[in-house]
């Protein structure tokens, strides 16, 4: 069998890793393509890895790529790949799970810091208005998480991930999938109920779902008026799951509800720290400037899976976290 | 058997707890007696609940308390109860323990938020620095808690609730204790060789110490020089476990080290946030105004625990978490 062309789009994958790859196909690196070299070479190519989405890939330059049958996503999400343009015999994989590891410890983190108010306690002292808690005092707003109910939305390889950790704080968990696998000591919910339910009941909430045409702005002024008035709601998927309008509102008017996130909104389709509303403003939210998924790739293990599920296509075994791309499209 | 005479010097103690209390004891609540009657009921005073030390209990006082056998503690730690003018047949019982859900649960929100950088990115966005990570940089500082090392300072309630919850993080864990008993997945350590083993190969330390004679200022200069470059230290214990100067010029000149901390250095034998330097200005500092303690007593627990102690002494058996003086004294 003819080894397949392989085209890499991205510099995160070091030599010995490419290397490692070309006993199994032709690879190619478009960064050290000259452009007249890239357009000869695109109508062989069979694969391609990615990380975001090149910019040379127009419609046009897809129409030139007749072989093309798969491409593999080094981002966990997919919602950059503009499926309307590609072939539908192109099988598109996602690098869902790759990051779990990092990113849940980093959810617990948000988590935390907002259930405890360990940012904003530390603003006041910072700002010389904090004062010593004196004994009696309630210390209001920061709560045991022990007994307390954990709500995950999206209960992939992250969600699950997060799920597990919640163990030494004895939670009850509630999770949101479209999956009916059972999970030890974990409620599994679907569909519009299921959401309904985990809203109301949860004192923190994990976003931690796909961004699809169905989970865009699913936390909508609906949703977030089913919270408890004390809830932790904390998104380290896409900023995107949330209506923006309706999440600065509901803070302003409900100061016991807080909000950790480390994705943001997107301008001009891609993730921005400029936002509509001045949330950095607001005592009860955190914001961080989406890190937790480059200390996940400082780790290696995102690229390794996404490696190895391309050998999967390389070798013709079935590649592992296909995309259906009705749920981004349409 | 005669009724003892107990003495509750703090309002903490609600009056169902107290009415249950006067079941084995004749119970009397210092704030609700005029000074004349307080004189009166001492002579003949068996036990007390405290919270912290009541100013009226000068030695002066003292000495007018003959019968007195026993002091209940309700803060967990007893370095604010003055020993040396103390009679030797006087038992203290500390209340350790009481508070190790809620303050290992905090020490868990500092770590996070230390080893994350979460506070430091937060406060960069509200201050209009942030940027957005763009893919493939190296997110600096945030590492990774899984398969690491995990040193806990004092292996009793919270340090061993602490370690726990360390489980589904996968962390390596070493204890320092002077207790030989065997803790499962913990490895255990004591005296001089065994703090510096600890500091030299953690990742993330958590002082969780009481406060004696032996362990004032053991986080001292020559302590923080044996830490890891990028270690998180974090602080639930007391302020005065470590060195203020010493602390503060390692975390001028080693900024990769992180101080996490909920309590604070004593001024005039009260804990206050007055520092002799400017922590909060630095970076790679942390603090809250000791929040986790009065998050702790609003579950009502602590309270409940020390009750439970209290009528041990009242039912003439052996109280728990009885206090060896010669820690704090001499």
């Amino acid at each position: 069998m003819p080894k397949k062309n392989l085209l890499v789009t991205t510099d995160l994958i070091d030599p010995a890793i490419l290397k490692r790859l070309s006993s199994f196909a032709n690879v190619s690196a478009s960064s050290v393509l000259s452009r007249k070299s890239l357009e000869a070479l695109l109508p062989s190519v069979d694969a391609m890895m990615i990380f975001s989405w090149p910019k040379f890939l127009t419609s046009e330059v897809l129409a030139r790529m007749p072989r093309l049958r798969f491409i593999q996503s080094i981002l966990a999400g997919v919602n950059h790949i503009p499926f309307q343009i590609l072939d539908r015999r192109v099988v598109v994989a996602s690098n869902a799970g790759a990051y779990s590891g990092p990113v849940a410890e980093y959810a617990w983190g948000l988590l935390l810091a907002a259930a405890k108010r360990i940012v904003e306690h530390h603003s006041s002292l910072r700002e010389g208005r904090a004062r010593l808690v004196r004994h009696g005092d309630s210390a209001e707003g920061i709560y045991m998480l022990e007994g307390k109910t954990l709500g995950i939305l999206g209960y992939g390889g992250i969600g699950a991930m997060v799920g597990r950790m919640s163990k030494p704080f004895r939670m009850r968990v509630l999770a949101l999938t479209r999956k009916r696998a059972a999970s030890l000591g974990v409620t599994l919910l679907s569909g519009k109920r299921g959401l309904e339910r985990i809203l109301s009941e949860s004192d923190a909430i994990i976003i931690a779902l796909p961004l699809t045409k169905s989970t865009t702005r699913i936390i909508d002024e609906n949703a977030l008026s089913r919270m408890k008035k004390n809830a932790v709601l904390v998104n380290i998927a896409r900023g995107e799951l949330v209506d923006e309008n309706a999440l600065y509102n509901h803070l302003k008017s409900h100061p016991g509800i807080r909000y950790a996130t480390d994705v943001w909104w997107y301008r001009e389709n891609r993730e921005s720290l400029e936002t509509i509303h001045n949330f950095a403003s607001l005592p009860n939210f955190i914001g961080t400037p989406h890190v937790s998924g480059p200390s996940g790739l400082a780790t290696g293990v995102p690229i390794k899976i996404a490696v190895d599920n391309t050998l999967r296509f390389l070798k013709s075994k079935t590649p592992q976290n296909v995309v259906d791309p009705s749920d981004y499209t349409g």
